[in-house]
């Protein structure tokens, strides 16, 4: 069958030379004899993988010294309590931005371990905008500041990273590597790496060296960002293929697109396939605001949700899959990761137009 | 290059068949035009791949629907403080057998957060066998007995179930899938999969359902054994191309070794050529006790420091890789893993042999 295009909000589309070369490297990486897979983590083979794989994404991101690169497991959501256990312990308080339903996990999980304090919320609008921090409801004391940079289920994106006086947290599962990003701005960072960055069972945490001496001294081994640090990702056995699957994405970014500036472009380009689309059409509704569109995840509707399902029905025959909408909210959503071909965009677009004709 | 024998204690080798069947998929699985890497953890092209490999293990096993089977992440060092934050929960208390490092570790994690109590060590005799537990030091009101069934760093291991009246926990990472094994004598039991099961990444625990109930209710979801139970390990996104590599690992051990019973005999008759070796010759000697051997871990010295490391790299220029013993033990430690051949084990014995000749 010929490779479908996979709209999902993750896992999602790999790029077609990553998957090519993890296939011929399958039975044996360079000449030791051994698949990746198969390389004890502690061997000279396997560490060559993994510290040219944190060389290569401290490179494209631009990440200096001064932040620890981490590579973990558990997702995104791991990382809502791990936040907290680790950072919130100077005043046992952090503040937070409510711009959909990951931000409010965040929030929530939080709640577990301290004060948390929502500075800022656009549920009353369903999520359909990033919200305006209420500078008056910061806490003076807190402990960082969270947000969740690109909200897959409502389609929204921060068009500008949000100053903060408290180290800025961000959940960027995501959008990382989709376009540059000024990591000095940011205390620690986080992501899967299902959506830009490979496969699921990886977790990327980016965090401020001065910001890990915060991890109290009785925290579980695993769950301390000090400790992790340290060991530098290899406190225990990491999720080795993952990582290397990371590495393959990064070659792939660096090599053939040119870097993030270039990806930036491209998937510029992408979206601007779909909004513009939506822009001009009578039938299709975009579901975010104009000022917080995302640039991965583009959410629409017909007004009615039997034709949103019939629309990701018919798509689905056309090889355009996984289009339906987080099941909070239905509709049609299409993740449109780096990975994903603007001849999948395009495709869908088409195919959008050609619905419409039938349907409106 | 042709394959090596690889005898590291995990990850390590791997079923070439199940290599070359991840091979032949990579590209796509089934006729569905992805990757099982790109699957959306949701599709029901997924769903089959997951639910397929619980029931296989299921099968293989013998674990009964009074468990849950759980696909987690972060290895056994995670299980050291999930057990006690999910368990030590009723009376604040457990005991542990401290039979080795690992052992030691599950148990210095589990004081963080409750009453640990040591009912057995063999650390005084440097681990050398699995100790006895003394039944006057049980802690009637324990709220579980921990052990570590198979201690790769000094190869030792069970060689029958523990007796327990307080429910048995059981770190199974380098032992389970070697050997049938009685998961009813167990409240739960956990392993990382980077041994007999598959890839790193992936950590399976079996867990009796009414010791879920345990689960206290403001802890982080992640880590609530309760919440992934309900979700079935679908709480957030599992790692799924490392339970897809579990279930062709399933196939293989069904299919081609004809399953537990096959397996066991399989290895027994592997570790039989490395130990009839060590028992017969006056130049290397086994470090376990003879009551204790570890089926999968098969660790020994010649008594001389740089001669065992004279050894290991000897070996390794005859593709027969990672002999070193742990770092903290150092001498020679072949593990030999389902998926190691018994040519591999022989090509070992023929070299030990012909090194005690030229050395002894």
């Amino acid at each position: 069958m010929p490779r479908v295009f996979n709209f999902s909000a993750g896992p999602s589309m790999l790029p077609l030379p990553v998957l090519e070369k993890a296939k011929e490297e399958l039975l044996e990486h360079g000449a030791c004899g051994q698949s990746v897979m198969e390389m004890s983590h502690r061997s000279k083979e396997y560490l060559s993988v993994i510290e040219g794989c944190e060389t290569k994404l401290r490179s494209v991101l631009g990440i200096n010294d001064n932040y620890s690169v981490l590579f973990l497991q558990g997702g995104a959501w791991t990382q809502f309590a791990l936040l907290p256990m680790n950072l919130m312990t100077v005043n046992g308080a952090a503040d937070f931005v409510l711009s959909g339903y990951w931000a409010q996990k965040a929030y929530f999980e939080a709640k577990k371990f301290g004060k948390a304090n929502a500075v800022a919320s656009s549920e009353s609008d369903s999520f359909s905008h990033i919200p305006e921090i209420e500078r008056a409801k910061l806490n003076p004391k807190a402990d960082y500041l969270h947000i969740c940079y690109n909200n897959t289920i409502y389609g929204t994106e921060y068009q500008s990273i949000p100053e903060s006086i408290a180290p800025l947290a961000a959940d960027v599962s995501s959008m990382l590597l989709s376009q540059p990003l000024d990591i000095s701005k940011f205390g620690v960072l986080y992501g899967g790496a299902q959506k830009n960055m490979g496969i699921a069972g990886l977790t990327v945490v980016i965090i401020q060296k001065s910001l890990t001496e915060r991890s109290p001294h009785n925290l579980p081994s695993m769950f301390s960002y000090k400790e992790q640090g340290d060991a530098g990702s290899m406190f225990n056995t990491p999720p080795t293929f993952a990582v290397y699957m990371l590495s393959l994405v990064l070659d792939w970014l660096m090599d053939e697109i040119g870097g993030l500036e270039a990806m930036y472009e491209i998937n510029r380009e992408k979206a601007a396939v779909i909004y513009d689309y939506l822009d001009e059409s009578r039938f299709f509704r975009p579901v975010a605001r104009k000022d917080s569109r995302s640039l991965m995840n583009i959410c629409f509707v017909t007004g009615s949700k039997d034709t949103d399902l019939l629309f990701c029905d018919e798509a689905k025959k056309r090889g355009l899959l996984n289009l339906a909408g987080h099941r909070l909210v239905g509709g049609v959503r299409a993740s449109v990761y780096n990975a994903m071909p603007i001849e999948g965009v395009r495709a869908l677009r088409d195919f959008m137009r050609e619905f419409e004709k039938e349907h409106a």
